[in-house]
């Protein structure tokens, strides 16, 4: 018999409140099998010590979020990005996360389709960095709810031309349904993103929904086809982790470790 | 010397607390020349009466806010919503409102894809209504934080696919600079939507937006490229007027009359 959460990974920030260490001993007895790390649950032991922690635990690091926020509207401002990024990459490889998850970023005023170039040039010159460390670089789009200040990548359609610009194997796609769900031409680019689709994240979409940053939901209790969107992505070749990622001030508040077997729960009965 | 007002029109929503006479007159005594009425302004008085007070006014009617909503889980709602529709269409003719904006309606846990497909029946079920009575139907795409329960239609490409394939001179579509600022295809759909192009609103975007309905802004106060997006909107051929269509929470708390005067800057100063 296949085990229930096999493919199951949680994301750090998932589990907000929970340091690190916490979040990998919870995660390791609730019996999930990988971590997607946030750089702010790193921070406070470092990469080198979270990389020792993460390899006793026997939890496979999924990935590290997040880099990227290239375009700005000063030279020192896209300088100083591309610094954070080869730091993160740096960090990324510490704690063996094959892969960064890239939320390119936007600044409010500054045109779009002059922040997508900002992307695509900031991806370019960090990517020698990143294949040299032996690190992808994914580039999730994002909601078009984010795209003033967080992502000026808002379709699969647009990250999968970014992939096809920088031609790189080291650069591919997060395909995440809480961003992407309503697309008419979801099927169409999932399938063209294919095997470049490095990692997949879920969650679900709350009606109403009460607030655009922390009030998803876990999966089933929203209006979002997880497991419609699963079923492209594995056709499209993807045999990764199902990661799930919930931002949510209400479910902060409550008992951790209790919020992790509801993941289970949802995990296996809605995605 | 052109009047800089030229083309001003505004939402009887967007002075929400106003009753249908408080805005006829706030507006004409602003110098305002058109006026787009929403359904619950309507009721009050009937449309009969307010079509009657509406041209005693001078101001030109624009557009009837909303039909739509077709989709929905039982045959029974459907039937509802094309009744709905045929009443606003008749409402429309009354006040002598050449088109009704269609916000087409989605459903939580309805798939998208089935959602579509209603929308396009429901046109094309209440469309003889609406050719008789001499009022066009205009397809309003919604941004995608609202593909859960308002619209299952998010862009601009999907909103010309239905004009497309119901092929009547009286459909058409709304360009809502709110809704459709973010797309990457939005220049190359305004110009294929071309004569289709019924009407066009405009507001602002606020970063960061602290209400998914009611926290729009004032033009000039958000990162829409408004003064680009009008004039890809002219150049495919529109015309017609600007409407100002702002839902604010902050702004319904103020001095409606003063309001009128912010709005009247920001359209001549940023629009």
């Amino acid at each position: 018999m296949t085990n229930p959460l096999s493919h199951l990974c949680i994301h750090t920030m998932t589990t907000k409140p929970w340091s690190l260490a916490q979040a990998i001993d919870g995660y390791a007895k609730a019996g999930v099998e990988g971590i997607t790390v946030w750089r702010q649950h790193l921070a406070p032991a470092g990469a080198k010590a979270a990389g020792a922690m993460l390899r006793e635990s026997g939890l496979k690091v999924v990935s590290l979020c997040r880099g990227g926020f290239f375009p700005a509207l000063t030279r020192a401002d896209r300088r100083k990005a591309l610094d954070d990024n080869r730091a993160a990459i740096d960090e990324a490889a510490e704690i063996d996360a094959p892969l960064i998850v890239l939320v390119c970023g936007a600044v409010p005023g500054l045109d779009l389709a002059e922040a997508r170039k900002q992307i695509v040039e900031g991806i370019a010159a960090v990517l020698p960095h990143a294949e040299e460390a032996g690190v992808k670089l994914s580039i999730e789009p994002l909601h078009p709810m984010y795209a003033d200040a967080r992502s000026a990548v808002n379709t699969l359609e647009e990250a999968n031309n970014m992939v096809d610009s920088l031609a790189s194997p080291s650069v591919g796609v997060t395909v995440d349904v809480y961003h992407v769900w309503w697309d008419p031409h979801l099927e169409r680019e999932i399938h063209r993103a294919g095997r470049s689709i490095l990692s997949f994240h879920i969650c679900d979409w709350r009606t109403p929904t009460r607030d655009m940053l922390n009030d998803r939901v876990l999966m089933g209790e929203g209006c979002i086809p997880i497991r419609r969107i699963r079923s492209w992505v594995e056709q499209a070749g993807f045999r990764g982790f199902r990661e799930v990622e919930i931002f949510s001030d209400e479910r902060w508040a409550q008992d951790q470790a209790r919020f992790v077997e509801d993941i289970k729960r949802a995990y296996v009965e809605h995605s």
